[in-house]
């Protein structure tokens, strides 16, 4: 089955973040790819990921750098579809500022719809939020995912409460 | 026609920033709806919106608010649906960090897809990329756009060049 | 005997925070009750807890919860309560800026009495200074906790006085 | 009546800001007193101040201040007493960080009630809530400024919406 | 004479603090050009940019861009020139943070020497500096300005001296 | 011999940095005291100590305070001697930001001398700069100790050079 | 009379601030000289004013500067004299973060005494401290100027108390 | 072989960092010298180098330093020569912002080159930028750099793509 969402990162010291986007995906039976594409080592490949996401069938592109992070923005720049921008917290990082800053503060006509900090399983949701919009089926999962989450805390509340 | 997409906001100060949504939908011939809904004020009319909208045909939601800006992250907790938040940079404001991190840095399970401080029209675009991602028409026009953005510059290059 | 303070939190993670509250409450004697109450993942527990809390006798509302915390906020904006919000930094916190401002900064109308980053025990010493406005045998108390805290400076005094 | 309340601040500059809480205080018929007291000009004041409150029937103490903001604080540190801190933003303030953190990071022992940066309205709500706990007639004034804030927001639904 | 410095800027709105930079190189006498590249408005027309400049006999680029500013960054991953990045404090920047790190922080491997925020006089004297380590006149031109920088100082000395 | 330095600080946990200050103070044959004195635990002896310090003929007084740090300003409320500030990074602290403002950002009319963050050694060579304006044979020292330091620099150039 | 106190400053721009300074002395009948110093563009003049301030009779260097200010600590490198640093807030910078770490985070063993961002009266008032606590007249002004803070205070009490 | 880059260092404490510049300019044979010169305890060594270093045929000077960072741009205020500045993070450090702006925020006139907190690496391929615009061997290597970059991508895709 063509994958609908593209999961794409800077470095691949990022997948230790960004994989937690690839399990939110394989939980709810969205199909995926996860590759690497660098906006500053690899440009033109970076391009062309842009230009053919859509033909491929993805609808939805998650992107994940940290530091100066370019690749979230810089994709949006190119494609029509929704880029969810991660924002990875990298090693030389100044607390995570910058990779958060260099994603959501975009220009006027570029959106990068942002997630937290590491917030990778977010953008998982996020993509499965959009899909679910236009596919009931999943609509349904999402929420049988938001009565677990609901079920979890009242549980606790139980083991805890006093 | 029913309306594609929500736009909310805490309070009509926030009208002021929030109608540049309005006018991107618009520009994108995306019908949607625009009325205030306030977390902090309206926690009920705030629940009935979250847990109604996708049974209206609402396919986004796009939520802005200032300060501690509760709206677009309670507002994901009830939807299903995809929530644009913007973050609002109000009167009382400390430089806008408030509203960026109370909409940015949500939990894991209810993502909010952030956008720029004050940046409603991005949201517009964003909602409308989203839209597209399931829609060829709309997609075409998104393509008609980024090169409306392109030709513009290149037309502000003939007049400064040297 | 009824609880006076109701201590609430998002998460049972913040319960390693949030139990100092409990602690100062116990050492007061000021009955209290503790559990779990998630703004995002239990909306509509939280609604009712914050609209039956005055009837069940509770006079304070003490709320921790991190990231783009809501909790303390949209408790707020339903009860008539004062309620006390504990930022706590979460494991993703930006530095634990996000909790603070997302409590710290309500629009007017809606306050919340914030603490300290993590600031759970004088959340505990706050509701028993609002009780002890009210209680003579509190206050009573806690002017002998100050006599306490003045005789353990005292006592270090002592010990590296040179 | 005796005053129930007790609105200082640190200098005749703050009054623009903190006769926000006089102006609630007096909506909700709470009687209160409003003085310059300074941590830093007047210290033997400010200690007899905080010593002498609650014996004269105060209630809750307000306490607003800018800058290198001690106030809040040292007040704190002499009552029992409940003491809201309001963050000024001073004309030199590094934008409102430093009154912020001045009253919001007190030590364990000694918590201050902060509100938002300049919310001394908020404030004045705030020393209602905790009255209004204690006393019926208070709190149904408290939930019938709640439907206010809920009506004017309708209110201003009805002039928006589309 | 061919150009010697590329000045580049993401938008017609950067002209503004951008010129200064052409200033300086009008005084030291360096041939330059200026145009406008928008990283995300025109990408293509960016890479062409990035990848033709050298062999142009440009010898240094000069990047401004406001926001999430992705130009200075990605012109330098694609030309082995230096490329001086001037963050430009746009209408709807945080307090210059965004783009001041979106250009600052770059990965390992691909520098952007970064100037003050809308420093881009200073990014002009930097292109100057870089030149004149290579060729004596603009160096010993660039030891009068120093000159002129310290006699303007001792100039004004005599003025408020007392 | 009488002090010429009072070195106070807000808890004993504060003595592991605050002690670089005594140290130095040893090596220049400066004569001091320590004690804890703390603002928000013991504000009647802290405005003792401040009332009584000259007149035990201390020249300059050395306060370290962490989190919402009241110390070093109160007690510049109080005397006319020069203070020093030490901002020391609590275990709670927001990363210091919260003891560097609170000392540095004095209200006009009452300064505090603030060094670096947990700077207690260069809290105990400013105090020495102090004495040493007016007593040639500290003055000596401290050209003696530049010297040192000088040396110590050079001596790492020799091992490190290439 | 030989001044006593020597106020710098880096640019003819500082003076509008750093007049305060020189107020604040003529007050207190301190002699003073005030001059211009700039550390980045005369360099050989800041080391021989620093070199030459001791032995002129000079007691505290007061040093303001803006942006990456380097001349408070460059100053206190050379001298043995207590240097007071003056952050400026530039018309370029960052809300003043820059000024106020430039000067306030000093290496080990090279202090500066850091007064709140554009505070040169107080840099008055510190240099005050210092003399006086060597001269009695001038410490008996210093109270005399403390009793005339805490009179205004109470003058204004008298205006607005209710 | 005459060096043509200097790198300088406030402290031997920042070799760790400062050697990853060294690595790099011997991987592109680019002959450098290393030593430490300290703005605030070496001053007139550093004058010394700052104007001797054009002359012994250095063609860019990078410089390291942290906390109140003042070498880069000392040394920028003595050299025609294009300084690169590396914020290091001391210690001590205020999460790195100050010996960011300490370094970035240069006033107009006086440059420094400044790349990433601890971003010794980017400094070394900055000056080889700055020397290959002048230089084509030097040019082609870096063109085989960039290569190496995405080919160490590209490789890495293969390992990870699904």
């Amino acid at each position: 089955m063509n994958p609908q969402v593209g999961i794409i990162m800077g470095s691949d010291s990022d997948l230790k973040v960004m994989s937690a986007a690839a399990e939110i995906l394989e939980k709810f039976d969205i199909p995926f790819e996860l590759t690497i594409v660098s906006a500053h080592r690899t440009p033109h490949r970076m391009i062309e990921y842009g230009e053919q996401a859509a033909a491929r069938g993805i609808k939805v592109i998650i992107a994940g750098a940290g530091g100066a992070a370019h690749l979230p923005g810089m994709v949006a720049s190119i494609t029509t579809l929704p880029v969810i921008g991660v924002p990875v917290k990298s090693s030389n990082s100044i607390d995570g500022w910058d990779s958060v800053l260099s994603i959501l503060q975009m220009p006027s006509g570029i959106p990068v719809a942002t997630v937290a900090l590491n917030g990778a399983a977010n953008a998982g949701i996020l993509a499965t939020n959009i899909i679910g919009a236009f596919d009931n089926t999943v609509a349904e999962k999402l929420k049988s995912y938001k009565e677990e989450l609901r079920d979890k805390v009242l549980h606790n509340v139980e083991k805890i409460d006093r």
